[in-house]
């Protein structure tokens, strides 16, 4: 099944999906510090630039302790990642030490730029929430100053033969909402709705 | 001044940039179209798509009401956009009625991807923060489900000598932090630090 968008868009936000299968080819300290660096310009309140990433290689010391932060369901295919990386986010602005509302909104912009760039060079940065955030903040004892966002398992694709048939089934670019359902143009009529 | 990345990342990620000078040039409806269906592509939790996006013409009725909202720093520039956008995020996933931990994080992924294909057309989708959350709400009447992440301003770029000379100075894409500063390996050694 491939992806077919309404309007023509850039091929990136398509070829981007969040893959399971994984390949063992390592992820070179090139090719982690490229989407890293596309991550590092995406738009955010003030320049702020409040995104953090934390991580581990498959081969280092913390990989288990990072491995055991997921939900079993996640721990079953990113076991076969090269990198986990914990996001977090700081929480107020360098500029005038005020919290920021946007700091979540600007650390998904940021991971949304690594996932892009990842894709482009066959690399899958798969975003999840299945985690233990409070183990996350206590086992790699993050100040109260950041809020943890996500995790990422990053590898390059693989193939679909590699998962249990079960994922297998999954492994397919997810389709999404029609436009109308996210969008409201405000002319005379309140309230808003979404179809 | 042109940005340059440490890693050779792709061209996208650096031609977007947060500009303020706006042609006059209408954005049609399937430009605007365009955007919202790049967004729509994003990565998020549980492909839930907690984005909402509300906008505004400046040929409607409710343009003047969006405008309002605005800090005066931003309708400075922002009144010679075309549309302008408010952003919201559902709380709560619709699969099982849960609140969604990362319901702004998926939001600002949208809204990358928004930004991005926008400046690959020539558009620029503006984000700010700047501007009156609480008149938001009530003025739009936005359901409690829903939380108020930004607006943008959307426009096709225009000549930067249709800005104030104050804001002309300011007419240059912003640079970011070296990537030591928001990267950390997480090798044996807590606890975590950033450059």
């Amino acid at each position: 099944m491939s992806r077919v968008s309404d309007y023509p868009i850039q091929d990136i936000f398509l070829k981007r999906w969040s893959s399971r299968a994984f390949s063992q080819e390592p992820v070179t300290e090139d090719e982690l510090m490229t989407i890293f660096d596309a991550a590092r310009w995406a738009q955010n309140c003030y320049n702020n630039q409040p995104w953090r990433f934390v991580y581990a290689r498959r081969e280092g010391v913390m990989w288990q302790t990072f491995l055991n932060f997921l939900v079993p369901a996640n721990r079953e295919w990113a076991q076969h990642a090269q990198i986990l990386i914990v996001v977090i986010s700081q929480t107020f602005f360098d500029v005038n030490g005020k919290p920021s509302r946007t700091h979540s909104f600007d650390t998904g912009a940021a991971c949304q730029n690594m996932s892009l760039q990842a894709a482009s060079m066959g690399i899958v940065a798969h975003g999840m929430e299945g985690f233990d955030y409070d183990a996350v903040r206590r086992e790699l004892a993050i100040p109260e100053i950041y809020t943890v966002e996500a995790m990422f398992a990053v590898g390059k694709r693989g193939d679909k033969s590699s998962l249990s048939p079960k994922l297998q089934e999954r492994e397919i670019p997810s389709g999404r909402k029609p436009l109308a359902n996210s969008i409201y143009e405000c002319r005379d009529s309140l309230p808003i709705k979404f179809l």
